[in-house]
């Protein structure tokens, strides 16, 4: 039960997710090194969270990226780094909660620090994932924002889910006109998208044509609508991926495909430069490519995971399906 | 598809990593005591890192070491220990970020603190392991430095990893002339020693004689160069190990092989006093033996967990296969 179905204006073309996931997916070369099949940091976790950004973390190496970094607050990094010895995980970002007594010129130096921490980091990253357990503190958001213009004038793609898309629909110029940036909405965060940009409500009759605007408009921005069938847009064109996954809505599935989403379009973005690529999926967008693999991959090891846990199925049992499923399409030798 | 390649001059020897296995590991002795198969110290796990030396501690004790210990800050002490239950963590390091408000008298008590608490150790370690998860904090590195002077006086083999060899390039008196200290540098590691100690960029024609020589120009300290083929060099001659491991290159795999190198290295120098060694291995220095037994584990439990993980391979599943691949080459009865 595989379909990609892409409508570009009144026509319609149907690709094959598995055939993306296959192509886009770099062979294990013996002489390559650490860091190669991607570097990827996740920007999340803060008083509330900590499972958010450890999922989408964790999902992203276990998918086959090599380093995966997370930058959240101090209390949730002691936590995060506890879920797995595998992630590295900066305790730089602060809350009001936390800083309640210091003026304003104390917090611009906090923020000023925040930055610099950042900073150190961020040319080895292949991609950025914002918004996993976020949380909506305005301070912390503040220095996000900043965060995401720094990544943006160095041309790292950015994923932005959860709180991240509460940033960004209050302030689309983050993300407005940036062809490297992903936005993976569920129906609460497009229904306010929809309403923040194209300035009405979601319309049922006009589900793709309603996408391609809406990307067209933040500027070719591609958008990873998630439902029932997951509809991808650059503004160009309408795909959508329908894999049969599970009837299961824990938390955190989301995370897994922001994770995974970050990793694949980086090997899409390297794909993209190789000889190897179908002439079909070359002509795709390499951010419209990593978000049909990241759908896919999702829905086929949620199915797995369903088999086996039926309605205890957790956003885990998942995750730990990422490397099997992945295996079933793209054999790693 | 096992090698051991041993050059020396012009000419080529071979000899076996897995006999060199064989023969260094001891015998499970039911007279024996706690502490007997060995005693390892990792120094490391600062703000940002704490599964690296935490995988560089498990896999001591999961190839037969009895005890392990890390010496690491406060924060980084409470999530190791969280990890597992098996280790013993020592809260001792001090970061710059703590004490930014005290003076350089209040710096030199402090330093004086953390070396007074490590001494209390260190005569009974049977070899320390500087650098998983050590991180560049200024003052931390130099608090480092002591320890490795004082382990040094003490004739405490070190194996130096990660940001420990940062530490060494920049102080390379702290190692210079120890024949009991081994290097373990990556590509990029290996290319800022040989900046630093040869004036000159890597000279890839020339693989073996250049190890020879930096290895030659320390002092005929033992240096492990992890790549395709690990290459190993006391100064005397270079060997190699290419046993086939695995082309996922998941972050964590360092730590691994210095803990274990840790291990074999102090099993090699015991073994060296018994009669039992065959003479090709006999003639070897144990350091040599200990870095290549440690390659030849590694590569080889790297190769079982990617049997059955493929891409999703994790530091932590590679750790899962090292009493089962130790068993393979030297069973424990």
């Amino acid at each position: 039960m595989e379909a990609v179905k892409c409508l570009s204006g009144g026509a319609s073309l149907e690709a094959n997710a598995e055939s993306v996931l296959r192509t886009i997916t770099p062979s294990l070369d013996p002489t390559r090194h650490k860091g190669q099949a991607g570097k990827i940091a996740v920007i999340g976790g803060c008083r509330e969270y900590t499972g958010a950004p450890y999922f989408a973390a964790i999902s992203a190496l276990k998918i086959g990226a090599d380093l995966s970094h997370v930058f959240c607050t101090e209390g949730a990094a002691t936590v995060i780094k506890s879920y797995s010895p595998e992630l590295i995980v900066h305790p730089i970002l602060e809350e009001s909660y936390n800083i309640s007594g210091v003026n304003d010129e104390g917090k611009r130096d906090i923020s000023k620090k925040i930055l610099s921490e950042f900073d150190k980091w961020m040319e080895r990253f292949d991609c950025l994932v914002v918004g996993p357990g976020l949380g909506r503190d305005p301070f912390l958001l503040e220095c996000v924002s900043k965060i995401m213009t720094r990544a943006r004038q160095s041309n790292v793609p950015i994923v932005v889910d959860g709180d991240g898309l509460f940033l960004v629909t209050n302030s689309i110029e983050l993300v407005s006109g940036y062809r490297l940036a992903v936005l993976t909405p569920n129906v609460n965060e497009y229904k306010r998208l929809v309403q923040k940009v194209l300035g009405c409500d979601v319309n049922d009759q006009n589900t793709h044509g309603e996408l391609l605007s809406l990307s067209k408009q933040i500027g070719n921005v591609t958008i990873l609508r998630k439902g029932k069938s997951d509809l991808i847009s650059d503004g160009e064109k309408v795909q959508s991926v329908s894999i049969y996954g599970s009837p299961r809505r824990c938390g955190g599935q989301g995370d897994i495909l922001s994770g995974s989403v970050a990793v694949f379009l980086f090997w899409a973005r390297q794909c993209n430069s190789a000889a190897e690529r179908e002439s079909t999926i070359s002509r795709t967008n390499p951010t419209v490519l990593g978000c049909i693999a990241g759908s896919a991959l999702l829905r086929k090891a949620a199915a797995l995971a369903f088999e086996h846990k039926k309605r205890s199925t957790l956003t885990t049992d998942i995750i730990e399906h990422l490397g099997q499923s992945l295996e079933a399409i793209s054999p790693a030798s």
